[in-house]
């Protein structure tokens, strides 16, 4: 899963500071938390030790930035994807949507889908401490239930869209973890499957 | 999350392999992955470094301890769970067993609750990397997954069980997930009424 807020980091190819969060990130794909440093970090970026503090002064900094990173990664990704959706059922805009947020869309490599659920994952671990981590990721996680809760109770409008934005998130948070700890179980292929079904199932039931 | 797979962790009160793995629990729960340590959870749990070495060699041994140690104690709570399910229909049993995966029981505090999803979601993130906690790991999750097949398809003959297990197991992890991250955003009662939905629709479109 990655949340759909607003984030800071712009796109700006180039830029040490992207530089610094792609080096976040497959530092934490590659490594774990445990291999997330801002010394390491620094090396692979090919910044100075003070430019990645100017950007991130601690450890959950990054973490949290590499998190916005592949939040715009993620909007840049679903921008094409409703820029090709055009003419389609909102319905099915949607459902790729969703597929999208757990990092399962066919037109991407198996491996970025896995790099973002795994820095996802990192994310959601270390917000189970109290602080700033988890401040961040609360709001982050919020915010993108509202934004399912919207789309749903204009798609479907007889469900109870409070509690199926709850099912919902949480189906696609539990995908994202199975694409991101054994995507030979979880292939991207399965899992848009299994989102597929899950709004079949919704449709059949709210949809008279 | 928890699993339901075999482990050799036994239930000795006051050995020092319970003492060691519940100390490492609290300080999983407490203090995440960078809190926990060979020398920190032997003096939080009473006993020498050498007393741990001897059962657990490294920091992931203890985790992978730590998770089995928590699924131990999944199962007495499913069991006293079954025995007190006896005379209730067998699919609002399976749901309690799945409210209970989800770490959402009703009879339990729910911090005990908390706790146990934070253990596993510090385990799902240690298994994004290659390695004995990626091992462990796959293999308990592939097991949850056939028992939870092998129990749809037999409460649900004719829906296909082989989706349903990997559908059902999603969900159970990302709301285990928000709990552990976020349990003002998913208290139990909403997790348990998730999964209650769950059911009512796969048994709205399968039982005729």
């Amino acid at each position: 899963m990655v949340s759909v807020v607003n984030s800071d980091v712009r796109s700006n190819a180039g830029s040490a500071k992207r530089r610094i969060l792609q080096a976040t990130v497959s530092a934490l794909a590659r490594d774990g938390l445990d291999g997330l440093s801002i010394r390491r970090v620094a090396a692979e970026a090919g910044v100075s030790i003070g430019g990645v503090q100017h950007h991130y002064g601690s450890r959950n900094a990054l973490l949290v930035g590499a998190s916005e990173f592949i939040t715009e990664q993620f909007k840049e990704r679903a921008a094409r994807l409703s820029e090709s959706s055009v003419g389609n059922r909102p319905v099915d805009a949607f459902v790729a949507f969703c597929q999208l947020l757990a990092n399962a869309e066919s037109d991407s490599p198996n491996e970025r889908g896995a790099e973002a659920s795994i820095v996802w994952l990192w994310y959601a671990a270390q917000a189970t401490r109290p602080g700033a981590v988890a401040e961040a990721f609360t709001a982050a996680w919020a915010e993108t239930e509202r934004y399912l809760q919207s789309r749903l109770a204009i798609l479907f409008p007889t469900c109870d869209s409070g509690q199926e934005a709850g099912y919902l998130l949480s189906l696609l948070d539990g995908l994202a973890v199975a694409r991101a700890t054994d995507s030979a179980r979880m292939p991207p292929e399965r899992a848009r499957a299994i989102i597929q079904r899950h709004f079949t199932r919704l449709t059949a039931l709210t949809v008279t």
